[in-house]
């Protein structure tokens, strides 16, 4: 077995320390420095990691000739600033959803990444996920048939945040399932979002988005429920799917339900649509941790100079989808070309 | 205890005799005669209901001087002339949902109702649906606070129409239940909505009716789904409810949860918003069936003059929102002002 | 075509009206007597069904020599005199469960009915639900591997009888599915019952039933209960299925889970234990009206002679089990033989 | 604040490292040894916990003068022998559950604890789970008026021991929940129990515990079912509760229901008993982790001399009754006299 490869984090506020968790138990690498402005901070992984380095300057990472790759757990505002040093000190870097907070910048990393043949990777954490990895291949296998729509929900009372609203805290996660699902990249978006606690950040949205093929795709977030929801629901014309994350067992059903024309033509020659009731299917999935998965998936593609899953340009359509979501709310869902394809 | 009042339900196909059912029912009211032009369903009702009338011509109903209400259950494309030719007739009228194919007619009926000094009452079911009733006190109660935003999902694989889109199909429910519970007349609409089955009616549609007060409420409405869901979540700055018209036992769950300034400002002076947690409550409610309340409360208004709950005004504000939701959906979701304000 | 058959229905107290539907709505049937002591109950029938006739005397009916079969919906004290007379009469006769109150009884019926080449069926409406059928399909045909244990739960808050104990009014469902699913006689009981509520009646009880290759079935049955529960889990050592009658889409459920024994030996040798986790299957099954399904194979065995699915013999198993369960209990759990086994 | 006190853990196989996280964790507290007698889990500790001394030999852990309090998780057939050995050293011991294999050993410990002026506590986890505690403080206050009835499910596919029956496993935390949710000491128990998988180990047992005041226990312990069920229901003559540790918001649920006599004398002058329904309340719990609880409150009771929750009379209660309960189950189900009244 070959060296495990240094890995920096920036960031050891709500999501940093998972991350900090994993890297540290991950054989193939080793947790190097922790960097965080808050010295209490530091002070507990410290203790908590006995022999990690820890600092409240960025530069003392950007500088230290021994890590080799760096991810990024800031505030959002600061992601694609920080991940350009990144890249210019020549280090490879994983940066927290969403990689920047415009297609611009996020388009600049790309670049950068590609002349210096450095990884760029974004957190899409959902996309090592093994039940959202079961429902693209069945939708790619083509189990559920033609699809026709989907739509998502991801709303409970969480943690409210101050930097962001809920679209571009949530919803990252929402485009980058539906992108990673459908092998698509969408064509056009609009949104309706509100701002229902006196502040000027939309606490609800509602965001319609169209991929190719007439597919659309509907997703709802909000940080004001009662329940936790994190389910996506997929209509195919020949099955159904529905992806609940907040089940314990059952992630994925499989409904094999839709509608079909009926055999025999009606008196004015006409074919009726008729519902077709089938069995459900819950299949067993692997219990793979995400985060940890979504890890060693930086730490190998650093070693192998693979393209990340959920590269670069995976990161700028989903921000691109946010940015035009955002226009769209401000034009009280005015849909949005996207223009992604190519 | 004084005479029973003869009513005649026209229009025996898939929802009509749930109506013919409850009107035999009742104690108050004689199912006098049943029109329809499918000689098997008249068949069936006369051997069902001995003594009834049956008849295919609905000019013998409209004649009957022993008929003194009349409800029509049939296409919602003949609701608006027929329940015209009924108060023509000098009878009251009971219209299923929509109550008209545009607000122009509704207005039209409810002139008409008014001059003639008749009763016009709107099918609006959910108005007597016990579960909703409860849902209109807890708010209008402020047991939630002021309402913060609504939203509304009515999805399952059912009877998929060929004379209307799935909008005008369902959302009349989720609208008269909106009006209904918060009490207040909608100001704007936008929707959008998609053909997803190869024909020129929408399939699924997702809409947002903008209330006085900043209040938001969503509609999901689709008849392409695994899972059958009648749900509507009720978000209060002071509590939270769930109305789930699915479940069994525990159509209301009242939370109360929020979202709350936290006591103590922070560094920069200024409160964060923190998220509270309490108790679940779940009311017993009364087991009546909204489908007899309806036909009750009509026959009641007939022997009283009392106008009726879900009355002209109502069945038009409701045809109204179905009108402007229309325009939106073919203006990509453009916002449609109602003028529905007083 | 041929004639409807004649069926009286003894009995129109809670449960009768059911069976007086079903055998009215039937084609191959005509409701022909309704004889109940209450004159309410008869008016009530007299004007809902036209045409049929009602008296309070038992003896009319089994006098009238148009009556084919009859159905006894009477209190279970009862079952066994009255349904001896009609056998007597030369009448074909359904009796509800239990079919008697002692095994001795029951041997009786079957003795005068094959005497009489009679009908006689007991009326365990659980052995014509799909669920139950599909059930039993399962363990027949051996997709669950070797049945190691059931139990059963039939709990709720519910009719409080004064006639009988919670044991001698539930169980005898869940000992009729058991003796059906597994096609098996048990071959011992023993039972736990406690009076709650201050009657000599039992209000809960536990029971215990042992069938051959070692297969043991376990039945909670009580009418103090919070939540209404229908359930049995059926363990096998290749598969595990629950029938929830409660569910209104997933009555069945079948688990690909079990337990194995572990592929390379221990340090000493040894096999250890372990669990397998695999898929659900949730199968689309009829959605036959059980009852209507019973009363139907009722009149389909008079018609044509044949044997019925819920047979006297069926029905007396399920007796003997009543009665050695009842001993049981006295005996605080003592295990009765039943002596079954032919 | 006052030094920490040292624990020592024996035994870091399943359970044990739970222990030790939670005791390093304490701030009351010095996690100061780890005996194992495999290297591989001491080399574990030693990386995970700098500091900790780590030994295979437990005699060196009785000698070190340093070591104040010890916690036992060892297989349940060294309890006994342990516990006594390091109450011998003067030290203070927390054993994981069953306290020992036979009652006689366990009243030894209680005998020696008191000689030696020592704590021994019994490792009851749920007595420190904020649901049950919340149970039994619904059962004292009276809220579910004179308790009628309970009855608790603990099964799943899970870890199948080959040193201990099902019952010597999982019905340890059944018997502790009664007696503490109670607060009482049973009088008398009966069990059926099946070997399924071949081996000479029930796998399988249903236990009826009698209480006084005519309060009955039902008991059902599985690791071969396919749904993970930790259920417990408690029916008093007032309200219903259901304690359910497997869901994750609602593990308490409180039901206003129940049965009540008629108001009004029928015919023959008796009352009917009539079910009354009411609300359903879920009541907010603290999310106190019920393991770091327990080794808090030991290391408390240490420093304070109090006497544990758990205490040894408690621990002892329940290896009389599973003591008991495998007697009754070697005679098919003969109730046992416990004499555990005082």
């Amino acid at each position: 077995m070959t060296e495990p490869i240094n890995i920096a984090v920036i960031g050891s506020g709500y999501w940093g320390p998972n991350l900090i968790r994993n890297i540290a138990m991950l054989p193939e690498a080793r947790l190097h420095t922790v960097c965080d402005l808050n010295p209490k901070a530091l002070e507990q992984n410290a203790r908590r990691y006995p022999g990690v380095h820890t600092t409240p300057h960025f530069d003392t990472v950007l500088k230290d000739p021994e890590v080799c790759g760096v991810i990024l757990a800031t505030p959002a505002s600061k992601h694609a600033e920080m991940a350009l040093a990144v890249l210019d000190a020549g280090k490879h870097v994983m940066v927290e959803k969403p990689l920047a907070m415009s297609s611009q910048e996020a388009l600049l990393l790309i670049e950068k990444a590609e002349a210096n043949k450095l990884i760029l990777m974004a957190g899409h954490v959902f996309e090592f996920n093994p039940a959202v990895i079961a429902l693209r291949d069945l939708v790619q296998r083509g189990d559920l048939g033609r699809i026709l729509y989907l739509y998502s929900a991801r709303v409970n009372l969480g943690i409210i945040r101050d930097d962001l609203n809920v679209m571009w805290n949530l919803a990252p996660h929402d485009f980058s399932i539906l992108n990673f699902v459908l092998r698509a990249a969408p064509q056009a978006v609009s949104a309706r979002g509100f701002c229902l606690l006196g502040r000027d950040l939309e606490d609800v949205a509602f965001i319609t988005v169209e991929y190719p093929g007439n597919i659309v795709a509907h997703v709802h977030v909000s940080w004001l429920d009662p329940n936790k929801t994190r389910r996506m629901t997929v209509v195919g014309d020949a099955k159904m799917a529905v992806y609940d994350d907040v089940s314990q067992d059952e992630r994925i059903r499989i409904y094999d339900k839709g509608v079909m024309r009926d055999s025999i033509p009606d008196l004015y020659g006409e074919f009726r649509l008729v519902t077709r009731f089938g069995d459900v299917h819950i299949p067993n999935l692997p219990t793979t941790e995400p985060l940890r998965a979504e890890c060693a998936h930086f730490v190998e593609c650093i070693r192998t100079g693979q393209r990340p899953i959920s590269d670069g340009v995976d990161g700028y359509r989903v921000v691109r989808m946010l940015e035009a979501a955002q226009q769209s709310m401000q034009r009280d869902g005015l849909p949005m070309q996207l223009g992604l394809e190519r």
